[in-house]
C-alpha cells in the first residue's frame, strides 16, 4: 500500500487539567478530577468513580504486561493524552486521519448524562467539546477528527449543543449503543427524533460505540476462576447486533433516509450473518410482524450504517455479504485491541488477497466521503 | 446430491395423548392438557399457560399464512405430530434422519424444572421419555433420534434419568442453553458437574437449542409499531455466542476434554467471527485474565462443539474459519425457519462451489459420528 491509512475509532485519554480555568467559578471544583484512591490514580465526577481501567492505555505496551487496574498518567505513552505526540505516533504507524472519542466523559458522554446536577454537567459536557477542538483537533484538524457529545438528557439541549459542536469543527456525534442501560430510551424510540433531525439536515455520522452503554456498572474485569474477563472481552463486540437489527426493523432508517451510523469496534465477521438473517425473517415473517419498513434490511444497511474493524480475517473473507462501501479501518489506539504499532502490517497481510480497489475504499475514501474529510 | 441428508435438529408436537393412561391414577389429571383458552387451543401444566406459538407448526404453510397465535392440531400438518406422517414428509424431503426435540416440555425439560409439584413433574418428564422411545423413535428408530430431557433441579435424579434414556435408545441430552434466566446455574457452574461426568462417560452430545430458557416469559411476539418481533426473531440464533464463549473460558472443555456440546438452531454465519474473536482475546489477555484453559479456544471448539445450520451463505463462505468437521445441516421441521420441503434444493444451491468430500461431512458423516447413528 503506498498511502496512508485512515482510523475511524481512537480515544483520547484527558490530561489531568481538561477542566482547569475553563468554568465559572462556582463549577470549578465540582469539575471531574484525577485523584488517587487506594493506590490508583482514578477519575471520580459527584459521586462516580470513572471507568479507567488500564486496559484503555495499553498502546506500545507488551501483551504479558497488559493490566486491568487503573493505569497512571505518568505511566502511559504520551499519545495517549498529547495531541502531537498522538500525530507522531500516527506517522509512525501510518494513519494519516483518526476519528476520537473520549474516556473520563465516557465515549458519548454518559458520565454527565448520569449526573445529579445537571447545570453543572451540561457545561462540563460543554467543555469538554470546546477543550477538545481548541486542544486536540487544532493540533492539526485535517487530522485529529473530532466528534461532539450531547446532553442525552435533554433534546433541545442536545440539539443545540450538536450544532455548537459543528461549529467548532467537530465531523459527527457519539451517541451510547445502549442507552436502554442508562434508564434512556433505545436509539430507535420518539424521545431522540428532535436530534435526527438535525444530525440528518447536518448530514453528519453518529458513532454507536461499543461499551458506550452506562459508566456506573463497573466491568467484570477480575481475573481467575470462571473467567467472566475474556468472556466479557469476547462477547463485546457483539452488542451492536441488536443495536443495528433494531435501527432498521423500528423504521427509525426508513423515516430518515439521509442518517447514518457507525458501528465502532464491533468488529464486522458477524455483519454478514446479521444481514442474512434480518433479510430472511422480513421475507418469511414481514406478513404478520408487520415491521414499518418497505425494503429489505439489507437495504438499509447499505445506504445508511457503516462499520469499523482492527483485524478481521473473517470479516475480510465474507466482505461482499457485508458491503464494500459500507466498511471502515480503525486502529482503536490506545485500547487494548489496538494494531499500533503493526496497523500498516496486519493491513496489508490480512489484504493481501483482496483487490487494490477494495482495500482503497476501505482504507480510505469510504472514511473521507463518510465523515467529509478534508483529505484526498 | 445423490444420498439423503442427516438434519440435527427438529421438532416434535405433542398430540393430546401423551400423558394419557401412563401416569398413576394421582398424577393423571394433573398431567399437561390442551384446552381451549380465550379461542386458541393451548397446552396447561400446572399455573403454566405454555409457550405454543403457531409459528412452531409452519411446515407446509405459505409464508403469507405464518401466524404467531397458537395453531389447533386439526390446522397442521400431520407429520408435526405423528411419527409416520413424518417419515413420509421426510422422504419426500430426501432426510433420511432427524434429531428430534420436544415441544410441550420446553426443548429441553424446561416446564417441568419450573413446576411447583417436583414429584408430578419427574414423572411427567419420565413418561415423555418413554413416550418419545414408544411412540416416537419406535416408528423407525435409524431415522427418529431421540434426546433425552432430564430433571434440572436435581443432578442425582438427572444423572439416573439421563442412563434411563439411554437404555430407551436416546441418542444425545437435551439441556437448556439459558439456565440462568431459569434460576439455575450456567452451563459451566460446579452444579452440573455429576451430570456432565455421565455424559462423559456415555460419549454421547449435548444439544443446547436456542430459546431453550425459561418457559415462564412470553415471546414478544406483537406486530405492528418498532417491531420487536423481528428484532427478537433476527437476534436469537446468536444467544448461543455468549454460551459457547463461556463453555470454553470457564475451562468445562479443558476439564472434561471427551463432552460434545451441539449448537443448535444458532446459524453458523457468526462462529467464525467468535473463535477469532476468542483466540485473540486468549492471545493478549490471557497473562492478567488467567482463563483456566491451556490451548487457544477454537482448539477447544475444534474438538468439542458442533453446530447446525438451516440456509446459510455467510457461514457457506466462512466455512474454513469454523471447521468442516464441527459443521451440521438441519431442517427445522415444522418450525417457521424450515427449509421443508426444499431442503435439498436449498442445501444443492448453497453448497454448489463446495467441494463433494465437504459437503458430505456437513450433511451426513459429522452427523453419523457424533450422534452415533445406525446409518452408513
Amino acid at each position: 500500500m503506498d498511502y496512508m491509512l485512515i482510523s475511524t475509532d481512537d480515544h483520547i485519554i484527558e490530561p489531568p487539567d481538561v477542566w482547569n480555568g475553563r468554568l465559572e467559578a462556582k463549577y470549578q471544583a465540582r469539575a471531574p478530577k484525577l485523584v488517587e484512591i487506594d493506590g490508583e490514580e482514578r477519575w471520580v465526577f459527584e459521586d462516580q468513580k470513572l471507568i479507567n481501567t488500564g486496559l484503555s492505555s495499553m498502546a506500545g505496551k507488551k501483551y504479558e504486561d497488559y493490566n486491568p487496574k487503573a493505569a497512571r498518567i505518568s505511566d502511559m505513552r504520551p499519545g495517549c493524552y498529547d495531541p502531537k505526540e498522538r500525530l507522531k505516533d500516527m506517522d509512525m504507524d501510518g494513519i494519516e486521519a483518526q476519528v476520537l472519542f473520549p474516556s473520563t466523559p465516557g465515549m458519548a458522554g454518559q458520565t454527565f448524562a448520569e449526573a445529579t446536577d445537571k447545570e453543572l454537567a451540561l457545561r462540563c459536557l460543554q467543555t469538554y467539546n470546546d477543550w477538545l477542538a481548541d486542544t486536540w483537533c487544532a493540533a492539526n484538524p485535517k487530522r485529529l477528527i473530532g466528534q461532539t457529545i450531547v446532553p442525552l438528557w435533554d433534546m433541545k439541549l442536545a440539539v443545540a449543543e450538536f450544532h455548537r459542536g459543528l461549529k467548532l469543527g467537530h465531523k459527527a456525534l457519539s451517541m451510547p449503543n445502549d442507552p436502554v442501560g442508562m434508564g434512556l430510551p433505545r436509539l430507535a424510540d420518539a424521545y431522540w427524533e428532535p436530534l435526527w433531525n438535525a444530525v440528518e439536515e447536518a448530514d453528519v455520522p453518529v458513532s454507536m460505540h461499543i461499551a458506550s452503554g452506562s459508566q456506573k456498572n463497573s466491568l467484570p474485569l477480575t481475573p481467575g476462576e470462571g473467567s467472566p474477563a475474556t468472556v466479557f472481552i469476547t462477547v463485546g463486540p457483539t452488542a451492536n447486533f441488536t443495536v443495528i437489527a433494531d435501527l432498521i426493523f423500528s423504521g427509525l432508517l426508513h423515516r430518515h433516509p439521509k442518517l447514518k451510523f457507525v458501528s465502532a469496534e464491533s468488529g464486522i465477521g458477524w455483519i454478514g450473518y446479521l444481514l442474512q438473517r434480518a433479510d430472511e425473517v422480513y421475507h418469511k415473517h414481514r406478513h404478520w410482524a408487520k415491521p414499518p419498513i418497505t425494503e429489505k434490511p439489507s437495504f438499509y444497511f447499505h445506504r445508511q450504517i457503516f462499520a469499523n474493524f482492527l483485524d478481521d480475517a473473517v470479516g475480510v473473507t465474507a466482505r461482499y455479504h457485508i458491503g464494500i462501501d459500507n466498511l471502515m479501518f480503525e486502529v482503536d489506539y490506545p485500547h487494548s485491541d489496538t494494531t499500533f504499532p503493526n496497523s500498516r502490517q496486519i493491513a496489508t497481510e490480512r489484504f493481501k488477497d483482496v483487490p487494490a480497489d477494495e482495500a482503497h475504499k476501505i482504507f480510505r475514501d469510504n472514511a473521507i466521503r463518510l465523515f467529509k474529510l478534508d483529505l484526498q
